[in-house]
């Protein structure tokens, strides 16, 4: 990421007294503070009350853009304001990866894993073909002069970074209702996999721009970005399996050393980012497979106590790196100098990236139809729930603000101002109806209830119980044929954790954390 | 602060192609987090084998020297660099805040309130008369030629930022030997608060050098520090009883809040911390005091997960922070260019310093016990082990560091480089011998180790308990006449916390925190 976001913290004359900026920085901070515990508690009373139609995200953005409306208008100092610009860089560094890490590490990895081939190609062929639908549709719009007109390139590249879903929203809305497994692991995995993608693509676009040549070695990027990609994962299952192995043999897990342990697990999962991004590999994507792999095998290699304390830890740092990342990004919406001159372009480019979406999800989804066997089909209305569900956030905010710096003056205005246009209608819009939506799709659970809870979830071991597949009929029949499909797909990857990575990375004392073994032992016999 | 600290974030050019930079920042961080990991698990190795002449703290300065010294001669990238330049404003934002509150929330308040006034005179008058010293000293030592001639008012900003004591290391190897409670609160105590007034004493003296008038107006910098420290203290405690009233009426403390209750209350101590430095007051005093009363009332309001989370929680990021800044430290040492032209201002600088803080130590410790009652008094051994407590770390150095851009070219250099030779003398050296010293001094504690531990602690609820005032010796006698000296000085603060801040702060449902205050209704009666 570029630097340039730090410049705007040089604002403050450095001659001023000393002690004056650090004061305007107590009063930045300060403010930041106070929005965050408006939105902890404003969520909570919505919660309370069931009132959907707020999210808690959406209530964050709402209240960052009504302080930053507040503060535009009375006359804050800029020495203040500065606090408030959404640094990119900041946002990659240190906001990012509790919020990807803590979703890899609360996340049970069997319904993960049985939808990976689903998740892989809506993520990778999906945001694929999503990208360059747009980039196609919003160049053909400047070409017949229905929008303000861009490079091809500079096209593809605002396709590549509207295309990163965002995950807070959405999935908060599927864990508060409840909903079916399946449907609930493949946004989830979708929307976590398809912001690795869109940063890719979107550096790689850069690239071409930038050298202006290797556009036509189409099959080489494909390539390049493959290579990051299982780069990235085997960077973060190695980093993974280092920690299990560490934590195995160091004999940390004794009573006074509980600092020491919860110290050192806490420092893995952001080495695993910064190792990915040091190698130029992708860091969520690494981050993501440390995670699954930490709580996988790591996790009970740790004290009780400490097994506690870093599934709240993460669970805390994940929930405010979140609600802050919604703040700031309404504050430096409602700060920053917009062009709204191209209404059209914005119009326009919310209309293509619907169509987009479907394009994306429709035709993935017809792709893994064939594939699969029909009891296990992707339904029309969870691919409907899918296409819905596509709603823009903090990811594409800050890779359009990056574009700012990447493009010639205007056309990376133009570009974050649509997308500003359509990160806030798609977090208030898609946000606040998703409830509707799936009540109205018929996905929201009644029964579905507890599986959804056993997918994701923030308590000790109980990510492991096996996962109940009953899709959307719970004839036995079926379920046994489930099964045995199940049983076929998973089992090799199964016996080679049963009887080889268990007991290599963990400490195996028996009944800790064999619960979920045990039931899938059940289930495969 | 200044921000040109964040200058150097800024040396990789924004030209070049996206993702280099993060690219950079990637390797950075990870080797930060390398050298992170190397000092816990090389803390833990010397702690295991008691080898104490090498601390922790100790360790990871050198760890940094070591590594910063290594990627000085090899040929790393500037953009890399740029990550381990020691940022005043970093430090005082983020890594200090956490420092403090802990040493603050794990402080059992009633050896630190019975022995307040000493504590206060010895950060207050005590670091004052060891600026004016060690200023005074060294602007005669220039116009003797002894040493690099400085104009008066930076001898006395010099002598500000050098009087400023670091309690890390000291401390830590308090814990682990054991030693008199009563020097213990002293040292603690004073390290804490002296860092407070040596960053008022040095803005003050900024303040004075740029408007280069009201020199004069001696009383009212005296009448300014004090209006801080009372008004920081007032913020304090103000943030910390708004936080017990929040958690006691909120109601919270119900199992599936426990995130919500957690994310709030973690967000208090750095409220407290930036509404200080907002108005113009000291972020180090108010999170300080809201750690005190955070501990002493909020917490009995969280259901009991959070308390074994929050406590677990701040213990574990201070340790985080407290490395880090010795790693930080020891980088930006070994990369900074450093002017050792003046060797000479150096050795004299270190002389002075041990003179100025006998100064402060003896003839503060003489008017505290002028007041004191006979059996009160602080022993001669406890001064010494106070005199020689007087390490600098990463306070001084941050202080020195702005100094560069305070003052003119050549003379905020030459503090830097005397400020740096000091730190990393008096923590290797100091830090060190310590052990050494106290068994010299045979002040570490066979049966006094019980009473240390009960000082500061980072389990539950046993902060409460009645200090054991037994001394050097413990003849009934003395204990009695020290009862009820305790008794008199505590009693009208111990009633109204019984009668009145207690039930009013807190939910009080009986058995869970008022261990402390049977014990302590025992010995006043």
């Amino acid at each position: 990421m570029s630097t340039i976001g730090m410049e705007e913290l040089q604002i403050s004359p450095s001659d001023s007294h000393p002690g004056k900026d650090q004061q305007a920085a107590g009063v930045g901070i300060l403010l930041q503070i106070m929005m965050l515990v408006l939105s902890f508690i404003l969520g909570h009373v919505l919660r309370r009350y069931k009132f959907y139609y707020l999210p808690e995200a959406s209530a964050s953005l709402l209240i960052g853009l009504i302080v930053g409306g507040l503060a535009n208008i009375s006359d804050t100092e800029t020495s203040i304001r500065a606090w408030f610009n959404f640094h990119e860089e900041f946002f990659f560094l240190f906001l990012l990866p509790p919020i990807i890490f803590e979703s890899g590490f609360s996340l049970s990895p069997k319904p993960f894993f049985s939808n990976f081939g689903a998740i892989v190609t809506f993520a990778i062929l999906g945001t694929f073909i999503a990208s360059i639908v747009t980039g196609f549709l919003v160049y053909v719009g400047g070409l017949v002069y229905l929008m303000y007109r861009l490079p091809f390139v500079e096209c593809l590249m605002f396709g590549a970074l509207i295309s990163a879903t965002d995950p807070v929203t959405v999935l908060s809305i599927f864990q508060e209702l409840g909903t079916d497994m399946n449907l609930y692991a493949l946004v989830f995995g979708e929307s976590v996999l398809n912001d690795a993608m869109a940063i890719s693509l979107y550096r790689t676009m850069s690239l071409v721009k930038s050298h202006a040549s290797s556009g036509s070695n189409f099959f080489m990027l494909i390539l390049r970005f493959l290579e990051t990609f299982v780069g990235s994962m085997s960077a973060g299952v190695g980093v993974g399996f280092t920690s299990a192995l560490l934590f195995k043999y160091a004999g940390l897990d004794i009573d006074n050393l509980q600092n020491l342990e919860c110290c050192l697990f806490v420092l893995f999962p952001y080495f695993s980012y910064m190792l990915a991004e040091g190698l130029g590999l992708s860091g969520i994507v690494s981050i993501l497979f440390t995670g699954i792999v930490m709580k996988h095998y790591t996790y009970s290699n740790l004290s009780e106590n400490s097994q506690r304390f870093v599934s709240a830890f993460f669970h805390l740092i994940s929930s405010l790196a979140e609600t802050f990342v919604f703040i700031y990004m309404g504050f430096d919406i409602a700060m920053e100098q917009h062009s709204w001159s191209h209404v059209g372009f914005i119009f326009f480019s919310i209309l293509f990236i619907g169509v987009a979406r479907a394009a994306n999800v429709f035709s993935c989804a017809y792709l893994v139809n064939l594939v699969r066997p029909a009891h296990r089909h992707i339904p029309l209305k969870h691919q409907k729930a899918l296409w819905y569900s596509g709603l823009r956030g903090a990811m594409a905010f800050a890779l359009a603000l990056q574009s700012i710096h990447d493009l010639p003056e205007g056309h990376g205005q133009t570009i974050f101002t649509a997308t500003t246009a359509i990160v806030v209608l798609t977090v208030l819009l898609i946000g606040g109806s998703t409830g509707t939506m799936l009540e109205a799709l018929q996905v929201v659970g009644d029964g579905h209830d507890g599986s959804m809870r056993e997918f994701q979830s923030f308590e000790g071991n109980n990510g492991y119980i096996a996962p109940s597949y009953d899709d959307d009929d719970t004839s036995g029949n079926r379920l046994k044929m489930k099964l045995k499909e199940f049983h076929r797909s998973a089992a090799s990857f199964t016996a080679l954790d049963r009887n080889y990575l268990t007991p290599f990375f963990t400490s195996q004392n028996g009944d800790e954390e064999d619960h979920g073994k045990k039931d899938l032992h059940i289930v495969i016999d």
